[in-house]
């Protein structure tokens, strides 16, 4: 099946709006700066196309009553996001909402080909649950740098054997459908944009932690990736020439303090020199320990292990400092921190950017943690291909 | 006179791409996408409101011969910068060539009242010189961190008194034509955007060396000033805590090492010691060093002085990795260095910047010192202003 684009720039423009829940004509001339003879027509024709549809009368306001038009109940797209060691895929309908979702685990290091066959069964199952004939198009987010342009990871220290995979060829020509691979932040920061705080901001910064550290900026309203898709790849930014050893092979980069492995390691520390007298049972018991294990200590206000957590803040507040100076965002929000340890962060991270910088630039701009949870992601990889979906060139 | 001003897109979009130099009707079809009919509708109005003309026929490539067309040549743009120690003021036609230029010695801390009104009386000596009666619009350049939607300073550290002025707003009454202000660095990012190397990039750095240090961005095309026009602020970024004094009352700036007074100051500290002998008798012989007598002594190859300029280059270096890996431009323009010191600058940057960051964001990243000089300043502040004036909205 050929999928339907929109003809025009209006088109995709009232599509975009849509996007965002059903409006009245009223509204769609105001929001597309269309008088309402020509609204009608483009309406009209995105009817014909099967991507708008009649949602019913409007609230009344007094006088006659308007209908309200959405995005067409049969518009269909896909998000999926590779994790290290898990595959998410879900289907939504025009608006972004997800209608289904499913996970499973997952070896990345396994290499692209197994991955990517497996992410095509994951989607077909849920084009089958759904009784679908079709999607409309299907994002994707990667936890590496990606070349924007090809679709394919670039030197993905996380994804041993992925370099210069066509993963967007591949899915494409599998699922038939259109296609767009990004970094996982990136796609995340687009979740956030779509359902997240980020959809009252035009310019922000969407910082990534967990496993790897990763930052997605949307200025202008819109994804920034840089010349080369390489924006906001701030995980092996070099803080001490003497600091803990990194996955990349470096040391004392901003991951290997704030990446959940260089957490674990110093909450490590704490329970092996016997500063955290509850990590060093934990350990005892179990042989290691977990994010899990750090981010419960942390809450259960073990003094140790909050240390830990600030000096890690600080170093990555130290790092915004600079990111913000630099581009002035409107907000900045924190994803991925697990339960227990987000607000400890949060508060350093605070601390030290409003104290470093500029009021003309922190003066009005909030640190906040994501709200969203995991699905940001998905929902971000869905709107990553609704923006090529729903644009006429 | 009220400005004359164009009435749609896709007049103003001939307008900008006009600003570049005459181009025959086929170019400007291409250019911004309309029907030869459309088009010559378009030009038609343009030629009406006195905005474009011909500039007579195009170079022959056999059959008949097409007319260029070209900004008008009644059009006037200003651009004003105001120095710590030096107004500059220029009149450039529509395609921002300079057509006239006076410098005056100045003193921004007498405050903005006595400033504004030089500068005013400055651009009515040149709108005298040329006989000009009316100036389409003029650019402003300050030294300091600038509220751009009101065309006020906001905290100018090198601007004593001028907190909160309404420059714009002065000016505009004062010289009757539209008026925008904008910090110096972002000014100086749009001179390299019009006529420098940064005329061949979408997203690029200008970087400002001297009194002050600045940093001006253009992303995906456009100047990025941030959600409160305070991007690229990155003069005060601490690198150490124990670090220099800067005039900012804080130490360890940036500009604390690699502004002029910092470079100075290091130098002092050479040839004090003794480590730099040649600059030991010059700051016997005068009693102080310049910023000359840094960049005369490492243009002789002074190693003292080099390592001065190498310490330098090497902070700057290090905050450059953060920023490039962070927006990923495409070309690091720097602007401002003395002659004599700025290659030994570019090198250590270089050094630093290439071997700490990503192979995907630097691998085809050049870092180049600017070409243009002091005449990046004025052009670009009236590329500021032909962007508003060359606007439909």
């Amino acid at each position: 099946m050929v999928p339907v684009r929109p003809e025009n720039a209006y088109q995709a423009r009232l599509l975009r709006v849509l996007r965002d829940g059903p409006r009245s004509r009223v509204e769609l001339c105001d929001a597309v700066g269309l008088s309402r003879s020509k609204l009608t027509a483009e309406v009209d024709r995105l009817v014909e196309l099967g991507l708008v549809e009649s949602a019913g009368p409007a609230a009344s306001r007094g006088g006659r009553r308007s209908s309200l038009l959405r995005v067409a109940g049969t518009v269909r797209f896909a998000g999926l996001v590779v994790g290290p060691d898990r595959l998410t895929a879900a289907v939504t309908d025009g608006e972004l909402n997800v209608l289904a979702e499913l996970h499973e685990p997952t070896d990345v290091r396994l290499g692209p080909e197994p991955v990517v066959a497996r992410a095509v069964e994951l989607v077909g199952k849920l084009r089958a649950d759904l009784g679908l004939t079709h999607l409309n198009g299907i994002g994707v987010g990667l936890p590496g740098p990606v070349a924007f342009p090809q679709g394919s990871p670039v030197a993905p220290g996380a994804l041993p054997g992925w370099h210069g995979f066509p993963v967007r060829d591949t899915l494409g020509a599998e699922l038939e459908c259109p296609t767009l691979v990004d970094n996982d932040a990136n796609v995340m920061a687009l979740g956030e944009q779509h359902a997240g705080i980020g959809r009252a901001f035009d310019d922000f910064l969407y910082v990534k932690l967990g496993t790897a550290i990763g930052c997605g900026l949307v200025l202008r309203g819109a994804p920034h990736r840089g010349a080369t898709s390489g924006a906001g790849d701030i995980a092996h930014l070099g803080l001490a020439d003497d600091g803990p050893g990194c996955a990349c092979g470096e040391a004392g980069c901003l991951e290997a303090y704030c990446g959940d492995s260089g957490l674990v390691g110093a909450a490590l520390d704490a329970a092996r020199s016997g500063r955290s007298p509850a990590l060093a049972e934990r350990l005892a018991g179990s042989g290691t320990l977990t994010m899990a294990d750090v981010a419960r200590a942390a809450a259960a206000g073990d003094p140790a292990v909050q240390a830990v957590a600030r000096d890690a803040a600080r170093r990555l507040g130290r790092v915004l400092v600079g990111l913000v100076s630099f581009v002035n965002p409107a907000i900045v929000i924190i994803g991925g921190a697990p339960d227990g340890l987000g607000h400890a962060l949060l508060a350093e991270i605070r601390a030290v950017v409003y104290r470093r910088s500029a009021p003309l630039t922190t003066g009005t701009m909030p640190i906040v943690l994501s709200d969203l949870g995991e699905r940001a992601a998905v929902v971000g990889a869905a709107r990553l291909i609704s923006e090529q979906v729903f644009a006429s060139d």
